[in-house]
């Protein structure tokens, strides 16, 4: 055979690839973890959960998972949360570790984290903050629900006609002062509780936000405890239950549907931390209504980290294989070329890359924003003091303001990032078994839930520009509100000189300038607009979500800056990360390049330039692309995808799980016999016994 | 009850505001129908052909198909197609009819589309293609696959290590000279055949593509037909085969993967229409190697087709939802208002409107630029006709790059459109039974199969730079390429002088100059940069991609302005119609803003004012959503999803289906009673028999 014959039947060496790529890393994986984790504590303290979680005999996931039903999702996912309950006894009161146990187990089986996620962290978490400190105790403690133990909680929210407007809900709460009972009760099919976690078939009570109906008063939406099943898990009489069904994804949760049809419970019931009802029938309302909200963020603050996780490992996977992929070869060589060295493939994944690295400092920052607003919420509650309330709601606002804009951008980005990574593994991308399909059929949901992207983007880009506004009136910025105090560069940033000149497209604090002026000038367009149409706001919503997303990505650059400066002169991981830091800056001013041409943050011919810039990142960081993903530190476990696989045999481990999961020892499918009897079913003539034949028709037509 | 809580507890009336909605339509719902389809005669065609579908009981597909595992699609999947080969009998020889009746079947049932596609579209029209009469009749007719009798077809193109590129297959296929015989060997994994629709359970033949080797010479790749199983439907020695598994979508394609180990066929089992091997194993080579691939570019014309129909279905159902959503009432107003009046939500959803609209004209262009090409190819090729040929594969040359800039512009599209339609419908988006979580997995399968959309768009993107580098150098365009015939434009647009004045923003015909002119120019600048760089165009691909999409949007608006000029001057839907076609143009403007302000086409002030004008067009379109929807004429079948039906009952049909799907009767899950358990299962103390109880260490520690 001739040379090219026989290189031609050489089996592909992917593993050698890997290797080879590895062997360009330069800095030490260990210490670039811990940065992205935040310290080496946490570093360690996660690695300890994820071993536990990989070598659990309930917990773990392998590709097997991506071959079951519905029904088998929804009886391993309850099996898992017995399992997880015992986890759970063991770290408590240490909830933080258990909530990282959480996130880490959503990174292979996100369903497994909603489940038990609509449990502690919303009824529960709706119980400790709309509720006493005695009712917490008797519902978490006393009655186990913090342990998963007799109450099995779910959160009766949305409605089949309302979604995303609390406020708008529809089903009642009616105090009957001779009894001392609320009378829950769903008015019409468009009150019925729809989409509730848990409800189908696990949940013994519900949180339940309804009208509060007083004397004929309606008293707006309010929260109650009520039960729907005994402790032989039969329903209550009243209640109505049905399974809502097949879903686009989280197969494993028993999303369901609820009807209340006049159904009593104790006055006592009703979840009294900021509002109550006197026996006699008298309204007490928060002082601040704000409050009841805080403990909702949670679940805002806790999907930025599920981004940061979730693109972590699809970055990984689709990296990998790009470096193991080879497609084309040039002229005169015969080994074709990795996919990760043509520069369209680096332009679709590096940014991704640099992506996931902003998000980790996002996800840090607002974890620990979370934290300390709700104990200083607590200890304002608690004290009864309104200095310390306000200020805590200071807090609250500013969180509410940086969560609404990350959640929004970030799970948007993850989503764009899951797809786009699968896009670049060609067709295995679209296997079951690489795991891109069931991970974006379970994330896109993120896009809605827990406050729709569009609504939350559209509240964040508000912010922004009152912000702005009050700047402008007042020539001060609300001295709580910290990351929006950005405005107050306003007079720096004002005008239309160009904040981006060539010289400066590689330097981090002007990247970060660009940020700062083109939202200045943005929301100060809209601030006109606005003012033009009668204070109409809703005129200039796609401008809200664009100030947004722009607000995410300098939040992200603003802290990743910090983070870089923290480090020693000489640190090995610090010129990577000061790269991927320009990667992400420069590759959203392109992206959103009409705003900031459009207010002259750059020229036209800046622009040119920047593309070149960027080219020039990327062919400095492709040698890195392993060992940065690496730094993520997802074993095949976590990674639960053969192209993405560690040591890079990817076509023969892909090969093995394919073989595994379907025997091909069975080559006949059970409905063969019908389809080979439909091949053999002789012509139309025979089947219709020659009735249409001329001999026939001869024959009929005299 | 006061005033305010009797109006609350009306329930919703959605089918009175959809009829409200639908009396606004000023046109003629048939009339918008044929412009649309393209004449009366199709649009009657298509009808006739959709009462078919949705009556037959086998075909016939409603919200259970939400509910059905990966086994049941695939059984069902196959009686539907024992089923329509009756109607493949019944249709012959009007090829075109059965065509179109999988084109409309695709709709609800894209896999099915796809498993007989698989047989019909790349198994018969290979050997259509690449065959001689001879053998073409032998396969389809004596043997009975042209109507599914007898043999069923895969088509052996993909292997597991060489998805996009043809050229470096590795199969192989060694004329064995002494016995007239090829061997057909799959050399090491890497060259197993991967993602072969029909390959695991159904095909009886495969055309195989793989390397010739004559006398170890290769002559690259070539076609083959190689039998896979006998008439038991058993397989044949040598030949090995498994089912791929689980996959994103498109559940009921038993796509499967198979290993050649020499196979021998017979010399004439070669498909010899331009390549053969004589006796002596002398091998001939085609005229003109393009000839070969002619057949392919069905599957890609079909899939703008496909774009258009999925898009007409998804923003039917987004818009109907989206009037009959009522969220947030202003002040002082007791109705919510509905969704559609919010200005983001206009500007999420009337673009794809237009969007749609637009894909209607490109469908119908590039169907009959298909058909005319191929006949001229047929002609050429009987003829022998050196010029014939020629000129065909002129034609040939144009239907490539503008199916190549179509296919992958509009699946992006498409794919974009259903995501961007679910997440309109909040969390009802994600329910199975409203369709878009299906739809989306089975749909984006066709951004990478036939042709990557990367590679197919950088190769779109190169035929315009090559057709602007030739017109500079040479002052012709080659007259057959009349879709690439702008650059002849060269000399109006060059420069930097602004296109898109203020005063011309609402003018389609400058809209389409605006176009014309941004490819121009990027297109220059991409040759400067590729001179730069020794003529490596690989550093624009990213260029070449945009390039490629403002091909597709300006090739739409082209057509599409040609057939409103064909209108009467009274009308009744031309000013709908050109008010789409103006958002479309604009909308665009604004997605590729950086580009049309980086060359000047309109100025950075421009911009502004595009924007204010797109929205004062959003409000004009506003009124007609209902009648523009329902001029794509789907019935209740056809959209397959309760919040989008047409009388607007949106609620109680979702309730109803969610009922008949789960039976709410059933209240326990089958896994109940491990779960209660669980939940029962005591404190820590008590299940471990108190073992660390102080006592116990008390007794331990002595």
């Amino acid at each position: 055979m001739s040379k090219i014959l026989e290189s031609r039947s050489v089996a592909p060496q992917p593993s050698k690839t890997l290797d080879a790529e590895r062997a360009n890393t330069d800095f030490n994986i260990d210490e670039m973890y811990e940065f992205l984790e935040g310290s080496k504590e946490k570093a360690i303290l996660r690695q300890e959960i994820m071993s536990q979680l990989e070598r659990d005999p309930v917990l773990k996931t392998d590709q097997s998972y991506y071959d079951l039903t519905k029904a088998e999702h929804r009886e391993y996912t309850a099996k898992k949360i017995a399992r997880l309950s015992q986890y759970l006894e063991q770290d408590m009161p240490d909830v933080a570790k258990f909530q990282e146990r959480l996130n880490l187990i959503a990174i292979v089986d996100p369903q497994l984290g909603t489940r038990l996620g609509v449990h502690l962290g919303l009824f529960l978490s709706s119980i400790k903050g709309n509720g006493t400190d005695s009712q917490f105790n008797y519902w978490a403690f006393e009655r186990g629900a913090a342990s998963v133990r007799g109450i099995y909680g779910c959160f009766g929210m949305t409605e089949l006609a309302h979604g995303s407007n609390v406020a708008g809900l529809e089903t009642t709460a009616t105090y009957d002062k001779s009894k001392r009972e609320f009378i829950i009760n769903t008015p019409h099919i468009g009150a019925t509780k729809w989409w509730i976690g848990g409800a189908a078939h696990s949940a013994t009570h519900s949180v339940c936000f309804a009208r509060l109906i007083v004397d004929n008063k309606d008293y707006g939406v309010k929260t109650f405890v009520v039960p729907l099943r005994d402790n032989r898990h039969e329903l209550l009489p009243g209640i109505s239950i049905g399974d809502i069904g097949a879903k686009m994804g989280r197969d494993g949760i028993d999303n369901g549907w609820i009807q209340y049809s006049n159904v009593r419970i104790p006055k006592e019931y009703m979840l009294t931390k900021y509002s109550k009802v006197t026996d006699d029938g008298e309204v007490i309302e928060p002082p601040l209504a704000q409050l009841a909200y805080g403990a909702l963020l949670g679940g805002r603050t806790t999907m930025v980290t599920d981004s940061f996780r979730m693109s972590e490992r699809f970055i990984t996977i689709a990296l990998r294989y790009a470096a193991i992929r080879r497609q084309f070869a040039d002229k005169g060589k015969q080994v074709e070329n990795q996919l990760i060295d043509y520069p369209l493939h680096q332009r679709r994944l590096i940014p991704l890359l640099a992506l996931t690295y902003g998000m980790s400092f996002a996800s840090d920052n607002i974890q620990t924003q979370y934290s300390e607003t709700l104990s200083e919420l607590d200890r304002g509650a608690q004290s009864g003091d309104f200095d310390v309330l306000t200020k805590a709601i200071g807090k609250l606002k500013n969180l509410f303001g940086c969560s609404a804009s990350l959640k929004s951008t970030l799970t948007w980005d993850t989503a764009t990032l899951i797809d786009e990574c699968r896009q670049s593994c060609g067709g295995h991308g679209y296997s079951s078994y690489n795991g891109f399909g069931k991970a974006y059929n379970d994330w896109v949901v993120q896009c809605t839930w827990e406050g729709d992207n569009n609504i939350l983007a559209t509240s964040a880009g508000r912010i922004i520009i009152q912000n702005l506004a009050k700047y402008l009136k007042t020539g001060k910025v609300s001295t709580s509100n910290n990351d929006f105090a950005f405005v107050r560069d306003y007079n720096k940033f004002k005008g239309d000189s160009s904040v981006l000149r060539d010289d400066k497209l590689n330097d981090l604090s002007s990247l970060l300038d660009s940020y700062t002026a083109v939202l200045i000038r943005l929301s100060e367009s809209c601030i006109k607009i606005i003012n033009e149409n009668n204070g109409n706001s809703d005129i200039v919503s796609a401008e809200r979500v664009a100030l947004s997303k722009l607000f995410a990505y300098r939040f992200m650059l603003d802290k990743w800056i910090l983070k870089i400066n923290s480090l020693s002169k000489d640190s090995k991981i610090k010129p990577d990360l000061i790269n991927l830091a320009k990667i992400l800056s420069l590759y959203k001013i392109d992206e959103f390049s009409g705003f900031f041409l459009q207010f002259k943050i750059l020229s036209t011919e800046s622009l040119t330039n920047l593309q070149s810039v960027l080219k020039k990142l990327f062919v400095e960081i492709r040698p890195k692309i392993i060992g940065l993903t690496d730094s993520f530190k997802y074993s095949d476990f976590f990674i639960n995808s053969p192209i993405g696989t560690y040591n890079g045999d990817a076509y023969q481990k892909y090969f093995d799980i394919v073989k595994i999961q379907n025997n091909p020892s069975i080559s006949k499918a059970p409905y063969s016999e019908f389809f080979e009897k439909a091949l053999h079913r002789g012509s139309i003539e025979e089947r219709e016994d020659n009735e249409k034949s001329k001999k026939t028709l001869d024959i009929l037509s005299k």
